[in-house]
This record gives structure tokens, C-alpha cells and sequence, in this order.
């Protein structure tokens, strides 16, 4: 199979868009709310819709792991209904996992053998041996929190000492020592596009996994232009409750699928520039 | 229900000992390796001999998401045996979770009211709005990860500026800004007891999650001394393989029973130096 690179390069030709799968019960559409299978239902129904506009999805595991044995369930649909409706788009298993080096190679064989996704997020807090077991993986990819999206990120992440802050020195180590089999990334949250170009001077081949643009009203101009480094680094730009909560009515597909499109050819236009 | 230290107090009176839960099938003794549940039953067979000497038993998620759904039923069945067989001691849900607010939502459902933990890792790289729909949980613990046991920790964790290092400023949010609801706890590595000091200063009434003293070699002593605040903030400290892989053969529950009971009764006359 090849290296996690190329198959990013690949998927990212005609899309940044990554769909985020945050299903939430009291948020379905109508029409499935009460149903049986509902979420499972509802992942398949998304996907299926957009389909044609997206470059990856990111099932957030806290949303399926929040429904216990029905979530694990729906979760195994939705992927199956990417792996059907859009084989070309990758998957990101989204579930910020870190543990030392022994437990790291549970969660690896847990989100790579047992779930079969082809990327996942790891907080870098304990270090390269609890990233090691992932990156190890050589042809999946491993996208590192460097600054996340939230308000309160900056409490940890922007301690800083004369050169540099956390984040910075973050990006430094995944960029300088931690990318020994090219298939490490970061997570760059859209919400302080002040703060893009800090994580992408020194990473500048680092692919970029950027949360924000959505629901939480980041810079999407500022996530591409940053974002995106042309044939070598693309970036997937996730947008999750603006697209499949579009709408709570009975054209929900329709709607999602406007707004993946809509974002499609926004993220298109601005590559271009 | 009484709050979380109370509780703490109540199952740290006569032992320290907290039982971490890490199954690998490779690992099992040969009697239960092959047999169908074999995982559910190590779990409960573990638990119910080492029941009268432990404070805490620590499933960590790794090792049962690693199994797919046959690791989730054993998770609740090794539940569901602590309940039976240990109804003072604590289950801390070992999952190192993290994410922005609204998500973060998601896993404490999932840790808290699914699973019914009494306390939960949780990483503190995204700062008070990603521990807080936890801490929420005013009657759980949340023990946020300070300063790991792994060698890497190092890495990020020793980042420092001209006062403090990375750990020492998470301890200090702790202590100082988000312990709001008297339930916030920290995980304090003992493979590096000469920083555990570093820890405890700043944070003198937080109850310490110690790992590191069985497999990985960490310092008792060191753990105990400035592990427990008596009376205040009682400490529990880890072992996992060291107690659940005491021995392979068909006597794996009375060496398991010896090994905890060991260290009990050294961690208790460590106490009462």
C-alpha cells in the first residue's frame, strides 16, 4: 500500500473538505430521531449524500463511544458506508488517544487493525514513545494536536519560555524528530488564524488537519492559504455540525450535501489563488 | 452521594493500592487463553482475589478497545465483578480523553453515565474547557495527567520557561484555577521521584493517580512519602502487570492476591512513617 502521503495527495486532488461524524441523538433529523438504528442510519445517509464533495470524514469517537454498544455499531456503518460511497476518501479515526508506549500500541491496534482507519489524532503530551506505536504504521497517518480550536487552548498550549510557545514547540518535534516515516501531521485549529503561520514555519511539509471553520466560525481564507502546500502537504479542512446538521428536516441530505459542495468549491477557489 | 474525596477517603483507609486492569490475550494464563470469553474471566478472577486489598481497580480503555466488542463486554463484566466483590473501591476509567467542550461532553457521558466510572484520566492539553464537562461530575474524580511515567515525558512535559516547566504549570491550573468542584486529581509518574516534590508543592491538597512503581520500576517510597496528604488527599498507587501477570500459570489469582497484598501492606507501613 502506499505511503500515507501519497494517498492523501490523492484523495485531496479535487477536495479539502473532511466531513466530521459527530452524531448526537437529540439532533437527528425528525424522521429518525425515534427510529431504531437511527445514528447508524443517519452516518450512512451523510455519507452517502456527500460523497461526491469529500476528500476524508472524521468520526469523533466520543460521539459513538457516548452511545455505548449501539455507537460501536453505527460507527462500523459509517464506515463501511465510506469505504462503499466514497472509496477514495480517507478516514480519520478521531479520538485524540495518548498513553504511554505499551497502552499507545493497544489504542494502534484498536484504531488501525480493529477499526481499519487510515489516519487518527494523538495528543503529544507523553512524547514520542506514545507516538511511535501509531506512526509506526508507516502507510497511516497520525495527526498530532498541536494548537487545538477552543477557547481555553491557550492555558497549556501557549505557555511559553524566550523562543517559543508549547504549540511551537510541538510543531518543532513533530516536524524535526518525531516524522521518521513521513506520515506525521498536526491538528491546527482555524479559530486564531493569527496563529496558523506559527505552526506552519516550522513544519513546512507537515500535512495539516484544521478543526474550527464551522460551527466554531475560524478563518477558512486563512486555513487554506496556510493550510495548503501544493503537491507536497495538503490539508483537510473538517467542518462537522454545519454540514450534518444543515438541517433537522426531512431534506437533511439535501442540505448537507449543499454545504459540503458549497465548502468544496469555496476551499477549490482559494487554492487556486 | 458524597463527593469525591469522601469517597476517596473512605477506600484509601486501609490500602493504597489501585489494580490496573491491562489484559493482552497473549498474556492470559494458558488455562483461560484459549477459551472462549477468556478476557471476561481473567478480569473477574483477578478482581475477586485481590478484592480485600485494593483501594481502586483502573481498567485502561486501550487494552479492551484493542479487542473490539468482545473487550467491551469484558469491561463491563470486569465492572460489573468490582461492584460484587469490592463494593468500597473506587474504578478509574483509564482513558486519557481529551477534546473541546461540546465533545468532551460526549466522552464524560460516555465514562461517567455508561460506563459508571468514579474517576477518569483525562489529558489536560486542551485546557479547562475540555476537563470541565467532566469535573461537572461534581461526586467523580478527574485525575488529570501532570507529569506521565514514560520516558518520553520528558519531551513536552519538561518544556520549560524561567520558572516553571510544562508539568509544574499544569499542576499549578489545577490546584489553582480548576479545581472548582474539589474533584480534580493528578497522574504523578514515580519512575522520576526526584520531581514528584516538584508536584507536590504547588499542589499540597490534590489526591496523586501514581503509576510506575511495578513493571516500570518507579520508586515506592518516593510515591508514598509525598503521595499522600493523610487525612486530606489520599493517594493510589498503580500497579498493573506486576499484579495481573504475577504468574501465568493456574495459580495467576494467588500470586495475583499475594503481589497486591504485598504491596498494601508495604504502602501502609510506608503510611505510617
Amino acid at each position: 500500500m502506499a505511503g500515507f502521503r501519497e494517498r492523501l495527495l490523492a484523495a485531496t486532488q479535487n477536495s479539502g473538505v473532511c466531513v466530521g461524524l459527530d452524531p448526537v441523538p437529540e439532533k437527528l433529523p425528525e424522521a429518525l430521531r425515534d427510529k431504531e438504528e437511527g445514528i447508524a442510519l443517519f452516518c450512512e445517509e451523510i455519507v452517502r449524500a456527500t460523497a461526491p464533495f469529500v476528500a476524508a470524514y472524521k468520526p469523533n469517537l466520543a460521539f459513538f463511544e457516548a452511545l455505548g454498544l449501539e455507537g460501536f455499531h453505527a460507527l462500523r456503518r459509517a464506515i463501511d458506508a465510506v469505504r462503499q460511497h466514497a472509496p477514495n476518501a480517507l478516514i480519520i479515526g478521531d479520538g485524540k488517544r495518548n498513553d504511554i508506549g505499551s497502552t499507545a500500541a493497544r489504542y494502534a491496534t484498536a484504531m488501525f487493525d480493529h477499526w481499519g482507519f487510515d489516519a487518527v489524532t494523538v495528543n503529544p503530551y507523553l512524547g514520542w514513545d506514545g507516538i511511535k506505536p501509531f506512526a509506526e504504521y508507516t502507510d497511516r497517518g497520525v495527526y498530532l494536536l498541536a494548537m487545538t480550536s477552543n477557547p481555553s487552548a491557550v492555558e497549556v498550549q501557549d505557555f511559553k519560555n524566550h523562543r517559543d510557545h508549547v504549540f511551537q514547540h510541538v510543531t518543532k518535534l513533530a516536524a524535526r524528530t518525531w516524522n521518521k516515516f513521513d506520515n506525521i501531521g498536526l491538528v491546527v485549529g482555524a479559530t486564531r488564524p493569527e496563529r496558523i503561520a506559527q505552526v506552519r514555519a516550522p513544519a513546512p511539509l507537515l500535512p495539516f488537519l484544521i478543526p474550527g471553520v464551522g460551527a466554531q466560525g475560524g478563518d477558512l481564507a486563512a486555513a487554506v492559504k496556510l493550510g495548503f502546500v501544493e503537491g507536497k502537504a495538503p490539508a483537510l479542512i473538517n467542518a462537522s455540525r454545519s454540514i450534518i446538521y444543515a438541517s433537522s428536516g426531512a431534506d437533511f441530505t439535501e442540505k448537507a450535501a449543499e454545504e459540503a459542495k458549497r465548502m468544496q468549491e469555496a476551499i477549490q477557489q482559494l487554492r487556486k489563488k
